[in-house]
């Protein structure tokens, strides 16, 4: 009923879509059905965090009252702190906006950077709302293919550049891939945005749960990073606030100044007890994040222990990381009728990754996203065993996209 | 540094810009600053409702994971409830979307229905956040003038109907005007909207605290009336949870499925807590609003009772109602210079309609916003004393706009 307007634009949310799939399927109860479809914690936060949002709506009047635009100061100078301690760079808490989400804080980011007809550069398989986002704001994604590890590749961003190009994005550790970029891969993106007079988007939602032991890149040790690079967190995945919209992002105070326009008229200020949750949790569960990750880690390896279950039958696992398992599969199925196939078939809910790529790809029709995070070990060891039973026509020899 | 962005093609948050004017300036302890800048409950939420909060952080897991994108069905039940209720009409909780709060709903009705270079019909003066979302979406803010009782005329709006018109947006409890809009008229915008084939917007965040007894309009009474209608929401007034961030939209589902795209990429969610307290509010806190609705309109009748203290002066109330005055001045000077000249000089901020009007319209330059439900009779008594006590240079004799 709205063929021109921007929404018409893009495709429907892949997360809802996905979750219809469900819709008149029984879930025996040997057999109930693996959710690994959306990126999100199944448990509440610890309950001392609880406690602390529970004690600010009884007590502090202010956590039912508008705040400022930009966040709770605290939780600015906080991110800050953490923040210049980690990269080992200079982050003042002017340069900290607080968000209704790490998804807000892209869609300001680009709302404040581009405007119709210019062009973002994004990595494929690209993460779906960032793809949506572009295209409801009249900006043309341009897809930035990846090689057989899923890692962009700096000469081919500087191929594709024009004088429309606006910004490259980079979300490391990856959605859908989960790989996490080498230091230097990234360092080659910033040189390339900062020769040019782009921006570099650096979303780490998943940066906690990195692998590495240091920081995951050098450009904050940049004195003048705030003229290149613009980063974007999530506190959601760290400290399990999802249903609290919450995120992040750090950027010059001059671009700051004009995503204040997005926050102020989309939401007026991202929700208090968020928040104040947050900011308890960035103080207080440092070492309880770290069994998290621990956890989360943990449940990558058992991903890489099962996979001999499903390699005979042809699968293969292309990136393993962050929340991601992101699977090739050996079907002679496309992927986006693989998916509600394996719904009905082996109680398994993921996203294809006809999700993560322009229409049309061949990689989109042969991949598919996990996020194994939602499920622990022992569910993870069900998952391969269900699609090591699967009885389905493999693809012929050689197409392996 | 970002001349040719989306943010770029609009102006910075008027809320955020007058708190500025209050840096550098003393407030001594008998004259505390009034301050009637924006539309917001000074006090929290009443205490069992803080409880229900507290309860739901504290032993409800779902309140902290993600939800659907429309919110809680139970929500969206309870809207459409006791809507159809209220408006003698037949809502479906299907046609019931929670947004992050009433501005993200207007912007994700914009963005489904509309694309750049189309153009909505705003009677001026405007609620800001609305002209800066049609801004940001490169949609043409058609200005409609209002009469002297800042009353809309729907035949000065048809002359202003283009075929790239999308939509009308009435705002009723008007805002920034605080006049009530009579319902034949808001019938007659109906039905103008729906005889040209476009999109009436009905914003009723201030719905609560309207004087009439019965419903304001009759939209909802026609079967057809998601055809034509577009009605948002604020919990935030009602229920004292501006801090929250939750609101809502009721429309045709074939729009919200647009919307979905919005709202899914923009913020994923509502916030659980916000949504869990609008609900509970919804179900239990009738006689408590019934209070709250006769305190705001004691203190509107504060405002009459005050208002023989300045018109000897030359001030005039054009509008008074939702949480609302709107006053015309008598003093040589445009309302953006008046208006930090009255933190200094009167200890008072609010706004100025500069803000409400395109650019060099002459009736911003003599208006001004009081949003008078932020204090109480006694400190709205203090407020017009002070009006009074100002030794500024009257405008010349018939300069009245």
């Amino acid at each position: 009923m709205t063929g021109t307007s921007r929404t018409a634009t893009t495709f429907a949310p892949p997360i809802m879509a996905a979750k219809r799939w469900l819709d008149g399927v029984d879930f025996p109860a040997d057999r109930p059905l693996i959710n690994v479809s959306q990126a999100a914690p199944a448990e509440p936060p610890p309950e001392a965090l609880r406690q602390v949002i529970a004690e600010a709506a009884l007590n502090q009047p202010s956590a039912h009252l508008y705040g400022p635009v930009f966040g709770l100061p605290a939780l600015r100078e906080e991110v800050a702190g953490q923040w210049s301690r980690a990269y080992g760079g200079e982050i003042d808490a002017a340069q900290v906006a607080i968000t209704s989400g790490c998804n807000q804080a892209f869609c300001a980011t680009i709302t404040a950077l581009c405007n119709e007809g210019d062009e973002v550069l994004l990595p494929i398989p690209w993460y779906f709302n960032h793809k949506m986002w572009l295209d409801m704001s009249g900006v043309t994604a341009v897809p930035l293919p990846t090689g057989p590890e899923l890692l962009p590749d700096p000469d081919e961003a500087e191929a594709r550049l024009t004088n429309k190009t606006r910004a490259i994005v980079l979300v490391t550790p990856n959605n859908p891939g989960g790989v996490e970029y080498p230091a230097d891969l990234v360092e080659s993106f910033y040189r390339l945005a900062q020769a040019r007079g782009l921006k570099l988007i650096v979303d780490e939602t998943y940066r906690d749960f990195d692998p590495r032991p240091g920081p995951a890149h050098e450009l904050f040790t940049h004195a003048d990073w705030p003229d290149t690079l613009i980063q974007l967190y999530s506190f959601s995945k760290a400290y399990r606030l999802t249903g609290h919209r919450v995120g992040a992002m750090v950027a010059h105070t001059g671009l700051l100044a004009e995503v204040e326009k997005f926050l102020d008229t989309v939401t007026i200020c991202p929700n208090q007890l968020g928040q104040i949750a947050a900011l308890w949790g960035m103080r207080n569960l440092g070492q309880w994040l770290a069994g998290e990750r621990a956890e989360i880690l943990d449940r990558r390896a058992a991903i890489h222990d099962n996979m001999p279950k499903i390699t005979p039958q042809g699968w293969r696992l292309l990136g393993c990381g962050a929340y991601f398992a992101y699977l090739q599969h050996p079907f002679d199925i496309p992927s986006d009728e693989l998916a509600p196939l394996l719904v009905r078939e082996a109680g398994i809910l993921l996203l294809p990754a006809t999700m993560f790529y322009p229409e049309g790809d061949p990689r989109g029709r042969r991949e598919l996203r996990v996020a194994f995070a939602n499920v622990d070990r022992a569910a993870i060891g069900v998952f391969f065993d269900r699609l090591a039973g699967l009885g389905l026509p493999l693809a012929p020899t050689g197409d392996s996209a």
